[in-house]
């Protein structure tokens, strides 16, 4: 289906909460646009409780993107759930093509989040929001006074480990490197709390649980040990959803730089959320860039 | 009362969408703070309705601040009612001075938002939220085939007015000195739309009404004339409230510079929401902004 005769003035790519958050200010000031999209509510819908979106004291992932949708229902505009192979810019417009087809737009929001790298070992997939999280600012209070394990080394990695000091009753941390790649001072301040087994030179070989984690299987130098843990915080990276353009000025880890405005080194291409180089990755942050990155494309729109 | 034994980890003043953002998160992260604010909500209580705050399709500015209050009270810190008269930094430490008594912080979030400048004219008092508005972006959705006043001719003026194109029936545009101030671009558009009658050298006498705004007395060359409007949008300017703090480096309008991690100048002092130079006043950008305000201070205490 070609439809290039057609021009938005903006198209929106992703509907979590940096998506969702544009399409309602971009509706707010009667903008003509398109939001493509594989899901609503994007890694949101990954999260078994939220205690930190504003508002609400507790939600499920799966009501706060009932929230939101009912929220998009009070506006008119299109949604389509189309997969967003790739932008291209064409002099001043841009290109998107998905697996239906293509979509001319004067502005894009790039809004597409991320997804986190996993361990990819058995019980993984199974027991996921069952013990097994990607995100210690989320779900580190879930384990207050329980045995947890951090797995990765890194930064990341180091600082659940020191949200968790508080809060957990003992962590292991986990690491297949010989040493911890965080910054020291983290490390001091881990192991001074008495409270972090560090494992190095180890290996996760399994997730164990029955209706939720029980344990997790590691090995090092060659011993296998099955760890008592209630909680698995797994602190490998995770991976922008960037692959999908690429004339846009990216940090190394892949995310679409922007500056505090949303705009990206390319005019007219804005970029919102857990895709850009944000630093914290949270709904409540993504959602005010959302805001942020429909009313600098209505600027940019204005001042043409 | 003396305090300065005891020194917070972090003091947050305010209590605005930032200020109780940061201070969930801060709850979450276990930091030991104070919240010190005049009251709960700051500009929220304004509004009457609200559109644009993700995951409510409409809430009154009184209901959304009960839906905040209610979250904070799932944590357990302390929060006083104290009007703040001055933040100062002593050596690595911050003094915070209140009508009541001093508080020591390692970091501090100024979170303390702003107030819109007033026309100071008859009537404006009474029919704040009943037709008198102080921020288009918010309000501009109820005016649908209404007529409308715009106070002001500089860019935040057009910037309503453009904003009122598409939704208003007609837009007065008031400006008392001989020409408009705003952006030539945006003037062009507003005349170009037909729908604007620009009213320069006039001065607004008195805002007129029953239970809501019926209409606008303003004067031009010594004739008085009343414009009959259901809604005036006053964008004189609005004043950050800052002067509480003098060691940070702010813009020429006296908003707090941060970057997009909201530091500040000093390090130890962070600031969010409304007081910052960022450039959209919305309650979900100044959210999101609180929570990142609380995570850098977070992160700054963590690698001391």
């Amino acid at each position: 289906m070609k439809r290039e005769a057609y021009v938005y003035d903006l198209i929106i790519v992703g509907a979590g909460p940096a998506g969702i958050t544009s399409a309602v200010y971009a509706a707010r000031k009667k903008m003509n646009f398109l939001v493509l999209t594989m899901n609503i509510g994007g890694q949101v819908t990954l999260s078994s409780r939220i205690e930190n979106y504003i508002g609400f004291q507790y939600i499920t992932g799966e009501e706060l993107v009932k929230k939101f949708q009912e929220h998009l229902e009070e506006y008119k505009f299109e949604l389509k759930i189309e997969k967003v192979n790739s932008i291209k810019k064409e002099n001043d417009l841009f290109r998107v093509e998905t697996n239906v087809g293509d979509y001319m737009g004067k502005t894009v929001i790039v809004a597409t989040g991320r997804k986190p790298k996993e361990l990819k070992v058995p019980g993984e997939e199974k027991f996921k929001n069952r013990g097994v999280t990607y995100c210690a600012t989320c779900d580190a209070p879930f384990f207050d006074g329980l045995n947890v394990a951090v797995v990765g080394g890194g930064n990341s990695g180091l600082d659940a480990v020191l949200q968790l000091i508080n809060i957990a009753k003992k962590i292991y941390l986990i690491e297949n490197r010989s040493q911890l790649k965080a910054d020291a001072i983290m490390v001091e301040k881990a192991k001074a709390s008495g409270k972090v087994d560090i494992w190095t030179n180890t290996k996760v070989i399994e997730i164990m649980g029955d209706k939720v984690v029980t344990g997790i299987k590691v090995e090092k130098n060659g011993i296998e040990t099955i760890l008592s843990v209630q909680g698995i915080f797994v602190e490998i990276g995770s991976v922008p959803n960037s692959e999908i353009v690429n004339f846009v000025k990216k940090n190394h880890l892949g995310e679409i730089i922007v500056n505090c405005k949303c705009e990206t080194s390319v005019p007219g291409l804005f970029a919102a959320g857990d895709v850009t180089d944000v630093p914290e990755k949270q709904i409540v942050i993504a959602a005010g860039e959302g805001a942020k990155a429909a009313l600098s494309a209505f600027k940019y729109l204005s001042q043409r």
